[in-house]
């Protein structure tokens, strides 16, 4: 396929997830009409289903198309920064992924055949945890009396946790704290890492930023 | 009121929350029909709304219980009891009061009027947290270099992303490891409590079960 025709393609299928984006976090999967898909993307159904299937494959490419971008978040700074980025865009800005995220889950709960399906999805946002928590053993900022599977399911956990309470509405601006206990609970120990001197002066506190899952 | 007559009144408003449980629990708010509250309780929907004036008063009412029902679970044994508690009855036998707790989740995602009556009831758990923290604090168990409020939050949070987790299907059963690094995570830090060499021989292991959330 010429390279033109190709670049073509790729722009249309962003435009498309795009707007489907926007429409789900809208209106939700089965608010998402193919009259209002049409509207929030600018193209007709003949396009739109051109480049997928159904709705069903539309709303998974655009789950996993952001699955891959919390990936590659995970892998440059740890999964803690994802629930990081979810605090600070929530208000005025919900991070794009959130809405989707928010489906998926509601998805997961009442659809079991849509839970099989993105079972293969959601792999790859473990596996970029898993990845990074590896990765921060050997640079030795991890703790090491836990395994990285243990760890791994923690953090899944809380960001579970975190996109539950964003999802019915609860308070989050006090929340930051405690994502530093979460961060801080991965790390390699202080009482390891340092003194007991160390610790009366302060100095680990000034470490914070520099280490565990991030 | 005579007694045996309180007694009466008791025994059948108790007879209709363990009716209507099951049956939130089966078939959903939605799905839970006065014919099938009728079914569940053996009684009939004039019985029924005798002791509560509504379908949203009789699901309320047993929130409340339940909610009370795990304040005194943390009260004696703190939040990570519950949520231990929560894993070790799925599968075969579901904690009575997981049912109605998806049910409230789900509900405060897509109902704001619930959210504010559920406001207040839900209340009762975060002070019985708050209140056992505080008397692990003053015991010497617990972390000093955190606030009350945020270790609060942090472990609520990690209980609302167990819910969400259970409800969405997900498998459970390597959580309990996950389970001692959130009730480690709010311990005295072992840096702090015990010497580098008490550490080696794995003394602090010892202490597992005596500390922290419990």
């Amino acid at each position: 396929m010429p390279r033109v025709s190709q670049d073509h393609l790729a722009a249309r299928r962003r435009q498309i997830l795009d707007g489907a984006r926007m429409c789900f976090t809208r209106y939700g999967y089965e608010g998402a009409t193919v009259r209002r898909l049409e509207e929030a993307t600018g193209l007709s159904r003949g396009a739109i289903f051109h480049h997928f299937r159904d709705k069903e494959s539309l709303f998974l490419a655009l789950a996993e198309d952001d699955a891959r971008r919390m990936a590659d978040v995970v892998a440059e700074q740890g999964l803690v920064q994802v629930m990081r980025d979810l605090l600070s865009s929530t208000g005025e800005h919900p991070a794009d992924w959130l809405g989707t995220r928010l489906e998926v889950s509601r998805r997961l709960r009442t659809d079991p055949e849509f839970r099989a399906r993105w079972a293969e999805r959601s792999q790859q946002l473990t596996t970029a945890t898993r990845k990074r928590l590896l990765w921060q053993r050997e640079a030795g900022n991890l703790r090491d009396d836990v395994s990285i599977d243990v760890l791994t399911s923690y953090l899944e956990l809380v960001l579970e946790g975190l996109v539950s309470h964003l999802a019915m509405g609860l308070p989050a601006d006090d929340l930051e704290p405690v994502l530093d206990v979460v961060e801080e609970s991965v790390r390699r120990h202080r009482g390891r890492a340092a003194t007991a001197a160390d610790e009366r002066s302060g100095t680990e506190n000034e470490e914070q930023n520099i280490s565990g899952a991030r």
